[in-house]
């Protein structure tokens, strides 16, 4: 029995440490604010760079105690076990290719994960973690944000309540242009990583924001890919990772559809957008207007849904922040994840987030389009 | 020389006929009203429905004198050419299967043609009239209504232009509902003759409202289909033909699309949309809303474009109909095909309106994609 | 018994004269397309212009015959009412000031009239007019053509029929900007008789588009405006006339609104806009965007009502030109007032259009607006 | 010298307190998110409760230690200011007419304010406050949370740049619909006191969202209202104070505009928009897409500005939270305002959030329209 189990769950802020996500990291500092929000976690230790100097500079800001500042994160780990005030959950915000490595250190550790996307950079990868985490019985959440959204959440359950029919579309798209020019080689540090196969894994959009779309369709759909047909594309001369991705795809059932993702187009800034047609109804949602989403039968107006109206369904969540009209966005969504993961640590209801299985799913997704790709898009069953 | 030598062509009325457009017709009622709407036609002979009965009561109702409303249109090609007042061209929107041959009785009278749609049910039937007409010098108006919106051609100047930069990819897509159910065995007649392959040909949704998707992104991006990878499905228990088309496109020059055409889309009236992405900008055009037309550039604000507002583009008709802010729709569209034909016909400008080579564009995409489809998706080269 | 009385009413095109809008006029070609776009009428005559030379090159140009181009609208009048095949009615698309003169000249010959707006230059010009049709029994249509599109009906409908409640609120809006600048003295001839009191009476903006704006607010709301406190303003240097109107609006039974009307207002085009509260429900329509109407009860999602689409209401019109998605516009609207009006004329159901006592009512509008400015804003009764 | 002035003010979080705000406020806990989002506040002190038992209750489920747990503000203000790690600033989050008594007791101790607004129940008092407060030389931020909006910041420099030219019209709206039944008669705390004149003074709607929406206007235009004709309105029966405002202003130099707010406008959540025409151009901002403004110049396209997208101007913060397409919204902009008066705070640059003067003016513009309102709406000048 580790110090995880010992004091009072139900009230206590929950104490995390940070691996990644040192100065100008954008998504470290996101999930920071996310964890503070709603005031369930205090960050109190972390290994917030590689760089030992650039560790502490970061912790320091961060009012991170200096001797919980590390430069190693297996140190860390081990370190934060033995403490009688250690961690209780670690959010792993480095590039890619750190995420298992770092995961598994926590894991052995018993310590909860808290990990961004993708899961890993190999199918084989993520499932060796996910036996791990299973085994020591503890808590994965996977930050695909989108799904911390209220109206991702009620589109998830007017699609499970049959508001739909039958399902026979899904059109998913995600499109950015930050990566229409090659800014890997002008020192924009995001670019780098996502553009190097070492960092990023073999996967390029199709990792960074191609996982997220297939995500979102996946969760409000709640339908399986069954088979798809994808071609990359690479259109920034110089780039070793695609920066486009395209593809077909068949659902079990039989519903069709069509996913794409793109770092290249222009005047495009986070345009994730996902649409689900069945037999009598469709949806629609644009992660740019998060606080909306269309609900459009057959045969009647088209309605806009909204966060905080009605109709409220199952796991619209009953403690809103704000009142309907006082906009929230993605610092709120990412909020809703911690939120649902601090409900688990409590043992108060179902983890209702993102988790291995979902990390499980994006990789299989990813392995899919490399084969396909590979053949000409030719169509390959998803395992 | 015929009669449509003589007589002042740059002041008098274009004196048109029409084959199909009976009582109930809906695009039928379209023509006569785009015609009608610039007063640069008068339609004075017609073949309007097989029926004799339907076709004379039909004509009675349009004003139409009794001894030209004729049942048969091969009679009518042969009576109108030896008329002194004989008409100048012809208007044919019948069902697909008849194009062709309608258009060969009028053009061997020497009767320019207007025609809807798709021109024809197979590629070598399209050569053929394609042949015909050309031999004859005849005026050809396609009807793809959709190129006649004044911010579709503003598009397409500003592509060609140069403002979007080199383009990098094209997504198209028009989604309607109207065929969610069997309505072509509820009585719906417009739905009848489409589900039907004797008369709409061996494409469905692919033929009805592909060939617009389809022309729209050829139209304003002036990329070429080079390779395409298309799937087919039938939704519909019992139907026949396709109602619903997903396809990846490889343009010329190495751009990258995807087209989607559905007849049950829930909630989707008329939904044809394009957005072209180049490595500068892009553009959004939405059918639904063709006042309008969105241009972003990277890096800067997104803007706005409407029509009769600056930027004007070459082909932004300089004489418009109403100033910007009093909506023109579908109607105007239509009518600036017209127009065209109009000022060709008159001997004004070059013939801005789709033609021949759209039209058996349009057959080569058809049959690529039913090729595409029987190999299970896999990749054709447009001929 | 004059010649209007024989003839086959149920079948013939209406014969239509026009007096105004000769070259260069937008509201006379309006007025012609919205003649022409149902094929009801026929323009047979007209005194385009009231410079000869001007009218007859008009005449010519819009094939009326030279002998029934006239250079007077009182010779018009006389020759008109004499000829067995004379026109049935006139369209007056005059400046203001012409309105009641030449509608007297044409009423004292029985000839029916459609009329631009505002009905006159005066409220007591405006009766003695509303006498003599009256007393003629003659159809008169006041082309407020904002009345003409469908969800504007829809929504008056929606009114009628309790879906609001009673009805609170009511905030109307029409702001242009093309008399930003002095274009009076630019050489825009639109601009120099509206900004002329002597050919546009006493109000600029107020007459040109405040009237317009009142008719929507009362055409869909069925409310009287009892009191308004009112104010103009002339922005532009050297102007005459008023360029901006706001007002504060107490009606009938208790709602309150406000009324604005500009033609400073710098990036609009032509924005219309009506919203209207009730206790359950609200209403907010757009002209910029008329095939759609939003209805917003409260405690439910708002809902976008389409053109076409179910819920139809009782003045929907049954036979829609193109079906919903093919967007109609300003002259399927407009053609909509002279489609009534023709109905009307051929004696099928009731007039369904705005006539005498909307003129009446906006001219005693205007007369208020006016008074209230004089008192620094005090509240008046509209009369 | 007391302990505030101690310390390193360029590192440590900042101590604060908090009076009212106890569990199920809703703008306590948007007060309490808004200080925690970018961690420069820790939450240390509170009177959240005039019931000492709801107090310590609040008390303890915000991590607030028993000891700082006071039921009385007076009473926490002496102790706080006694204690070496006393509370650097108190949040005042009660109803309208404590704020003054609270800031009052708070200020003669020394502590800075951060209060809701309307700053008093009536500008004599509000004098008195600001006296105290700038006699101390005291922070004072007034929480008019619209105006920590980056899109409303970059507004306010785009008209102070002069990009919309001299400033002609300013439209400014506050619409919501949750008043619409008489919820203070049916249980609504929120309701309770706001319809109640002894707790939120002789202002209803007026002093809830009126002030937002002047302010908003204020804010941004950079006009001061010179004359005001305003009327009041209570639509729901048994309803006390004012549910409805509307207004027609007189600003300097000039430029003429309107105000509403309701809290009766069915369908409306929490509309609170803003228009400014300017000779050249127009901006258009609705609270409901925070990200976003319309920048509608004369003669050109408008442009969609967003937040984190250039033109980025003076005041658009430098550190982003979360990139553009990442939606901030209602609690960052809150956040904005906490976050402006930490760098004050800390000595670092101007203080650019509303205070003293902003609320002074609120009050001065409540008490013009009440006066204006019991003249049958005559006009006033706003002292």
């Amino acid at each position: 029995m580790n110090h995880h189990d010992t004091g009072d769950r139900s009230r206590r802020r929950i104490r995390l440490g940070m691996v990644g996500g040192g100065e100008g990291s954008f998504i470290g500092a996101a999930h920071r604010i996310a964890a503070r929000l709603d005031d369930q976690f205090e960050l109190v230790a972390g290994a917030l760079s590689s760089t030992a100097e650039r560790a502490h500079a970061s912790a320091t800001a961060l009012h991170i105690p200096r001797e919980r500042s590390y430069a190693d994160y297996a140190e860390m780990a081990r370190a934060e076990a033995q403490r009688p005030d250690g961690i209780d959950a670690v959010a792993i915000v480095t590039p890619n290719h750190l995420h298992v490595p770092v995961a598994l250190a926590f894991a052995e550790q018993g310590i909860h994960i808290i990990c961004d996307k993708p899961l890993a950079t190999s199918l084989a990868q993520a499932r060796t973690l996910a036996e791990t985490v299973r085994a020591r019985g503890l808590l994965f959440l996977l930050t695909h944000t989108y799904a911390g959204y209220p109206m991702v959440r009620q589109a998830r359950d007017l699609v499970a309540a049959g508001e739909l029919g039958e399902l026979r579309i899904v059109q998913v798209e995600y499109a950015q242009d930050w990566l229409g020019e090659p800014a890997e080689q002008q020192g924009n540090k995001q670019a780098e990583w996502r553009a190097d196969p070492l960092r990023a894994g073999p996967a390029g959009a199709l990792g960074d924001i191609g996982t997220h779309a297939y995500h979102l369709a996946r969760y409000v759909s709640g339908l399986r890919v069954q088979e798809l047909s994808a071609e990359l594309s690479r259109f920034v001369p110089g780039r070793v990772l695609d920066d486009h991705v395209q593809a077909m795809l068949r659902f079990d059932g039989g519903a069709r559809g069509m996913l794409w993702a793109s770092q290249v187009a222009s005047g495009a800034s986070n345009a994730l957008r996902l649409r689900v047609y069945g037999t009598r109804a469709s949806l629609h949602f644009d992660q740019e207007q998060p606080e909306q989403l269309w609900l459009a039968p057959r045969g009647e107006p088209a309605r806009l849904l909204r966060r905080g109206l009605p109709p409220q369904t199952q796991t619209q969540p009953g403690d809103q922040r704000v009142p309907a009209g006082h906009p929230e966005g993605y610092l709120e969504a990412f909020a809703q994840l911690y939120r649902g993961f601090a409900q688990a640590w409590r043992g108060h209801g179902s983890a209702d987030f993102p988790g291995l299985a979902d990390g499980l799913e994006g990789m299989a997704f990813i392995e899919a389009v490399l084969r396909s790709h590979q053949q000409n898009a030719g169509w390959v069953r998803m395992e």
